[in-house]
């Protein structure tokens, strides 16, 4: 059992916890609490935390869910020392990232998807039509959270994000995707531009979230591939990115609503291109 | 100029940043940043604050945009001990509650108009279809900010929730509202199923939003009086209250997504019951 914060393995966590550098470097991530350590892949845990108090109660869980990790049991002490939660929940693993390319994102064989052929990831294209959210400079890693918890919802392919946006392994945006950072592929792009370029190329319209749009966002039709470009919550689209869009959407407000939450907005969005694909 | 932390009005608006009981006893809030002060309506702001520094950038905006506001200047040091963000905006003022009531979001002259009559908010119920959110439990100020944020874009004529909600003068919800806080009338009540009756005597169809609903959220007609009932972010809608409402309904969800967040359903819903209206 772990009981001192030197412990070498503790340092790292809290590394971890706290430092995007950190988890990039490493290329692994931070998960906490019963439900998010039993959805992992068990073939990404890389290691396995317990609280003394947690294994002492949930041994044959512990044992039985993930059959084969390394599990560390750490003094309860220590582990809400390494707990990014003020109530910690006595669980925590460190989980491997998946690093997705554009063209994971995209159909098979479409302009996108021939691009580029280094393929880390498993994927190989995507079948049926797109539907992508694409984010530019997003700030908050709740919202960014909350983007992928429905985004999965609303049966999207993927995110795609530039570095500006919040970290996508950032504790608070795991945990706002209630797991579903799992199960949504996400690709983070050094250029957002060149990006929406290869998104087009594969036949997906795109389409800027915009407060001086000029239709309705329930007016198109989006059961052909599409994408929605999301911008900063405090100051939108950049002009360059919003230029480049096929169209620009309004979702109409009422009041003295100057603008919905990012994440709001994507969920409207999302949620009107499953609507008309149910039909 | 205020210097010293000890001053009574620094003490008083510590207690009311954080505590809700001290609120709620002296019936206001406080609001903070240039965008949430400046909307405030002139007659409700009771006491206006601002930091030295502040006060000597913008003492004309301070002047004319407040006029007959009474003005405390603050040190730098104390103001940031008053704020609640962590980087302070330099302004913030006490602002007076309006309390409304349940036949103030309600058609003049229906059943749940004549219900009560002390009228302590300056309503005497609404125009046109009721379009409600009815909220139980929800915990997170985030969520209820962004609720009341969304409502108004949406054009709700109101929120109702029930005491064991997050605090709407909660400083966190009165930041997520962007303003919204001013314009949405919200009525907190003791009983909530007592007023979905009051409600549904309105001649106000009230809907559940329920993992099990046996309908999509975007089949029923919303064009009458609609009122939407939204649970508890971990636990959903109570049985009792699920069971007053006179349909369930559904948001479709692919993958392994067991739910949405609160504020994410209650904007699915709010938004088609706007997008039938406007047809």
């Amino acid at each position: 059992m772990i009981t001192s914060s030197h412990n070498q393995q503790i340092k790292q966590i809290l590394q971890l916890q706290k430092k995007a550098k950190a988890r990039w470097q490493q290329r692994v991530f931070v998960v906490e609490g019963p439900k998010l350590v039993f959805e992992a892949p068990p073939e990404r845990i890389v290691r396995l935390y317990v609280s003394e108090s947690f294994y002492t109660q949930e041994k044959q869980r512990v044992r039985i869910g993930l059959l084969g990790c390394e599990v560390e049991i750490v003094s309860d002490a220590v582990f809400r020392m390494i707990s990014d939660t003020q109530t910690p929940q006595g669980i925590l693993a460190v989980v491997k990232m998946v690093e997705w390319q554009l063209e994971d994102l995209l159909p098979a064989g479409s302009a996108g998807a021939d691009q580029r052929n280094d393929n880390r990831s498993s994927g190989t294209g995507i079948a049926g039509a797109p539907h992508l959210l694409v984010l530019e400079n997003i700030q908050d890693p709740g919202n960014l959270g909350t983007m992928l918890r429905t985004g999965e919802g609303a049966g999207i392919s993927g995110i795609v994000m530039n570095r500006e946006t919040a970290d996508l392994y950032n504790p608070k945006t795991i945990r706002a995707t209630m797991g579903s950072i799992y199960r949504v592929p996400c690709c983070i792009v050094e250029h957002l531009k060149q990006a929406v370029g290869v998104i087009q190329e594969a036949q997906v319209a795109v389409y800027a979230a915009h407060l001086n749009g000029s239709v309705s966002y329930d007016q198109p039709d989006y059961r052909g591939g599409c994408a929605f470009l999301i911008g900063n919550e405090g100051n939108g689209l950049s002009p360059e990115l919003a230029a480049l869009a096929d169209g620009r959407i309004r979702i109409p407000m009422e009041g003295k609503v100057e603008s919905l939450n990012a994440a709001i907005a994507a969920t409207l969005l999302m949620y009107e291109a499953k609507r008309q694909r149910r039909k």
